[in-house]
């Protein structure tokens, strides 16, 4: 993702990227005052749609933007045939702001979402097998991290610093546990058992991590949904991350503690990977039916 | 502020409000990927200038932005004239976000930071006489409030609840200390000595706060700079706030909690009001001689 897509639907109008633009009074430039929303198509269809677009919805209730997601569908569709990425594997872009107003704290007693969304061309490998090496950071985040906000700045400060060190991600710790990462959930694995931080105001509550979720439940690997210290971690017997895009990406090594010998990945990680990999192709194969 | 400005400073141009826009791949807009400063024009120029423009520049340097902001001067001139208020009394918001780029957390190799600023006709009357009403909340923002940025959903979040209750702002609670308020800083009065938290990265150190601190030692006031306890505003004689249009308000009531019979205001609240009032005067003089 390191161009710019072609097209941009803004606000109900389909516009080349380069002419894209907002006002400079849109609350989501002024005060980050927005929600966002990453889905992929794969296979002709959003792979967890329903669970992306309720999180968007339950996320602008939180925040209490007035905005019903169910009208993004048809929206949805017409970009994708704008960018002849109809039946393409693609990734979504979506961002819903409070919408343009004078600049004051308080919300505007009358205002207009603003409503941004593109796709680009995105093809996810059948499995993720970047075997990250990460850093661990503070947690200086808000504390309401279950909310899909734009005031992503602790979340881009946190993801530089592990850029900084070519490390592909942070993984961030409040108060001695790990909560996640800056863009991604974290998981553990010790003696089978899967753990991974609870879905509380600490975290995003990934989809990714609610399918991974599922996976061990239909495996019957074990979950306990507790953070684990980051003085814990050299008694883990491995630990992966897992977003829409990263899918389940192996952690090789926290720091300076390596998981693995010889770039192995370990057997629970492997096995949630080829799951989830399953999960795809019958969701894929569904379309075509 | 109710209204939008006539003109924008947009990246060098003038521009009218309504044509001030920028691409939606604004970090500014993605992520809350900026900084931003207010100061105010009294008496034909702006009140503590380079207090202000060295916090803006301090901030950039933080978050690794590169910009250099005395360029900003001869804007500003361009920008008050072309808005018909260079000798006016006049608010003055500065808005430095690092640019535009494909979307993707970790800083660009290279992007050019996006300036945007614009002018609101501000006339402060000589001492707030407002006697504010507040709210007590949990302070959920992250743990770098020192720094000035865009990302302020959760600063607008504690606004908003402010306001539903008709009051002026809420003080922010840290593990029960409370820290500053949505958009001031809080002070409190015991036994003649002011109270307020120290500057540290749980609060923005506000320039009218480092004014009033200056006062203070001018005035022969002692000053502690330590968090004030919720639990603990009964026993204080009085509480006020600090902000750049806020000026000096005296607070009448923290939740139930009253601090003045017949909405008086507290004798040292009342010394600082009528010291900053001729800090005004000095500096308004000043410009004229």
């Amino acid at each position: 993702m390191n161009e710019y897509p072609k097209k941009v639907f803004l606000n109900g109008e389909i516009l080349d990227g380069e002419n894209a633009k907002i006002s400079v009074f849109d609350r989501g430039f002024i005060f980050g005052d927005g929600i966002y929303e990453v889905m992929v198509q794969i296979g002709g269809r959003f792979f967890y749609e329903t669970a992306h677009l309720g999180r968007l919805s339950g996320c602008l209730k939180k925040i209490n933007i007035d905005f019903e997601v169910a009208t993004l569908k048809k929206d949805i569709a017409r970009l994708l045939e704008a960018c002849r990425l109809k039946d393409e594997d693609c990734l979504l872009y979506i961002q819903v702001t409070r919408g343009v107003a004078p600049r004051q704290h308080a919300f505007p007693t009358k205002s207009v979402p603003t409503v941004m969304m593109y796709a680009v061309p995105k093809l996810l490998p059948d499995s993720n097998t970047v075997n990250a090496a990460v850093i661990s950071g503070n947690d200086f985040r808000w504390s309401r991290c279950d909310i899909k906000m734009t005031s992503l700045l602790g979340n881009v400060m946190a993801n530089e610093l592990a850029m900084q060190q070519q490390c592909y991600e942070m993984v961030l710790v409040r108060e001695g546990i790990i909560t996640e990462a800056s863009h991604c959930n974290v998981f553990f694995v010790k003696d089978t058992t899967v753990y991974t931080h609870p879905a509380n105001e600490f975290i995003l509550n990934g989809i990714t991590r609610k399918i991974v979720l599922e996976l061990c439940r239909d495996l019957k690997i074990q979950v306990i949904e507790q953070g684990v210290p980051l003085t814990s971690i050299a008694t883990m017997d491995e630990a992966f991350l897992t977003g829409t895009s990263t899918q389940i990406a192996a952690i090789r090594q926290i720091d300076a503690h390596s998981f693995y010998k010889n770039n192995e990945i370990g057997p629970v990680t492997k096995r949630l990977q080829d799951a989830f990999l399953k999960l795809k192709i019958a969701h894929a194969e569904q379309q075509l039916k």
